[in-house]
């Protein structure tokens, strides 16, 4: 192929508006529609490669200033992605206000620009990838080195959850409320029913801690033989996390980030021994040394969205290897060309990796032309050309059509919160 | 391309001897003769990759055993390489005896099976890059990510040396002999006006540490400019160890192992904060957390043939970032498809790379057929597909012939010392 072909001709950021169900978690609860940004690149013949990031008005606003600068670069400079960045993003560019409306800016520490630059370009990078897999008849997953499984398990993600959001005209799916042990089991019936899911995870923080260990243990009982995890996103103070690691010792394959800092997670792992995993206070290379050193965490929930992409969660995945770390695999809500990315990245980690973590099964839309099917709870690696997806432009354009109709423009579980009790405000942490 | 192309049916392994000088180290002297390994793959439809690696018996025998279960992967199957060696290379089938001929193996700690793997997956993924490079009309560097620098700075590589073996009938050069600080400058005057190097590096560990210090002194005033580096191969104690780098604290970039083991390092760094490099005690990742936790090394000098690869090297390289260490590259006796290896490997590591290392100017013969040129000192990457370089087959066969002609089957400088010096044995460690 020549040089020619592999050129960017145009970069281009559409944002979408997902409907979300009102799942509960420790901020609030999930806001009917959820944003979220497809990045696509056109090389000069007409290739085009697709990424999924998020949605929020800082991350757009990054995603655009980066993609006017993507023309006249190769499909082959994934690696100078991180130049390209630090070029345009930089103090004087980016809008600090638009920086601090990150999504999750609660669960992932405070925010700064090197961040922001890993998540614009994994975006882009999982574009170009897709892009040069097309271009070059080669799986994303050859790209980074070829695949050394030939399917990814994924986990189910339980939530407590409401059965409609509180707010009229606003989107619903056929799934029951959660709000019990009784609910959740019922709740992870079905996803094994349906998605034949092997690892069982349940988001925790919503309810004291006796009834999340009550829920867990009604889990375990349920299915004996799947490993389950809690994760309550930092809820719990050290004493707290403590206490319910020894709790639940025996029944959880890990806890996940009990309570807030590497601090607090190497007292609860020093005190119990429970494995515990994060995507919080493991957010960035820089974190890592301090962490591993002190043994905070044992597995790293890894996300390339967030950790700078698809060959970032490689080597992240080597250093995990490294120091005797395990690696999972952390998500927020998604749709279907991330679950592609998040398949292709998993596939190339070599050595144990936990079931990873997908939001998927609570989205009822998706902007590709065949949905992934997640078979005995794991998606089949796909061998076609880039990312083996197709993206849907009717259903592109048509979420798109809703978010220029909304003002939705960023992540509030807050807010969403407020809709049924006017006077939730952000808890404090810890909660318990 | 359709998978049936990129399918291996054939992998060759062709033992070769190549000239090599009479450069001194710790251990003694460097053998008329060097032995090495090309590896070939060749896939459905011709297409062959090539990769180059250690010689020795241990290492062929790893390499021909290796090569053996090859035919039927495909070349995506990069990752899927160190199974491969996983199940082919275990206790019952590697011969203990032969295990131990690695070269250079006093310098790379104790040797196990982990590490043989680490050099068969290496040389045949190069080979399988190469291979689905051409195939996919991509340059090697793409396949890793894309370069982030379009050409590699490697240091002159500075050697004690005589001016011919002590054998007759042995190959010979046109250098001259350096034994003294005014010789090391001569030839690193030539090295600086042939080659264009803008670092240097003096192969210590063979003279007193006063003389050494004195040779590196004279190189200092006279390139005032070059950084310049003294590698004693861990000759010294730690005590002496930190004489010189107290010595040498304003003339040199980095000591490489001035002692053995993390911990004599960590001392010498303790107490003089000198910048110290290894190719000895970080030679795994096993070893990384504990050299790292004590600051027992500054800078890694990576080398792709025994670290497990191009991709292990990126990843060793991101692991290095992440725990704010440098990165160099080690180089062994070698020909030009590790130099193109090598150079497409540091294309690719973000961030700063010191200066590479290599012998390459100190080989008289090649296996490709235009070998490189260093221009300032650097390689330009190659954007060519693959490699970048052919092999040259009359001269893999002239130097496989005179590997069949030949008894030399392992590197032993000790043995090359004798010929000078009958009562020549190992040094004991510390020398000095």
């Amino acid at each position: 192929m020549s040089e020619r072909t592999m050129r960017i001709t145009e970069a281009r950021v559409t944002p979408i508006l997902l409907s979300d169900p009102p799942l509960l978690n420790l901020q609030g609860v999930h806001q009917p529609y959820a944003t979220r940004s497809v990045v696509e690149v056109v090389t000069e013949d007409g290739t085009v490669g697709v990424g999924e990031t998020y949605g929020d008005r800082g991350c757009l606003t990054a995603l655009r200033s980066f993609a006017e600068h993507l023309p006249g670069h190769g499909l082959t400079e994934v690696n100078r992605l991180w130049d390209v960045a630090a070029e345009v993003l930089r103090p004087d560019t980016v809008d600090a206000g638009l920086l601090a409306e990150r999504p999750d800016k609660g669960m992932f520490g405070r925010q700064n620009l090197s961040k922001l630059h890993a998540i614009v370009v994994s975006a882009f990078e999982v574009a170009l990838l897709d892009a040069l897999g097309r271009t070059a008849g080669l799986p994303v997953h050859a790209l980074l080195g070829g695949k050394v499984r030939d399917r990814v398990d994924y986990a189910a993600y339980l939530f407590y959850r409401w059965d409609q959001h509180p707010v009229a005209h606003t989107p619903s799916d056929d799934w029951e409320a959660a709000l019990d042990p009784e609910g959740v089991v019922r709740q992870a019936e079905r996803m094994v029913r349906e998605y034949g899911f092997r690892s069982l995870k349940l988001k925790g923080g919503v309810f004291p801690p006796e009834e999340e260990i009550a829920a867990v243990e009604a889990l375990h009982q349920a299915f004996p033989e799947l490993p389950v995890r809690l994760d309550p996103n930092g809820a719990w103070s050290v004493d707290t996390g403590t206490g319910v690691a020894e709790r639940l010792r025996d029944v959880v394959e890990y806890l996940e980030d009990p309570c807030t800092g590497a601090e607090g997670m190497a007292e609860v792992h020093r005190r119990t021994d429970v494995t515990l995993a994060t995507n919080m206070c493991v957010t960035t290379p820089e974190e890592i040394p301090g962490a591993f050193a002190t043994e905070a965490v044992q597995v790293v929930l890894c996300d390339h969205h967030f950790w700078g992409g698809l060959r970032a969660t490689q080597q992240l995945a080597a250093t995990c290897r490294t120091h005797g770390v395990g690696l999972s695999m952390h998500s927020n809500t998604h749709l279907g060309i991330s679950l592609a990315a998040m398949t292709h990245a998993a596939a190339c980690v070599r050595g144990n990796l936990h079931a990873c973590d997908t939001h998927r099964p609570w989205q009822t839309e998706d902007v590709i032309t065949r949905p992934h099917r997640f078979d005995g709870g794991a998606i089949t690696v796909p061998d076609a050309p880039g990312l083996g997806v197709e993206l849907d432009r009717e259903a592109l354009a048509r979420l798109h059509d809703r978010w220029v109709r909304s003002d939705v423009r960023a992540r509030d579980d807050i807010a969403a919160m407020r809709a049924s009790d006017p006077e939730w405000t952000m808890p404090p942490i810890p909660r318990w």
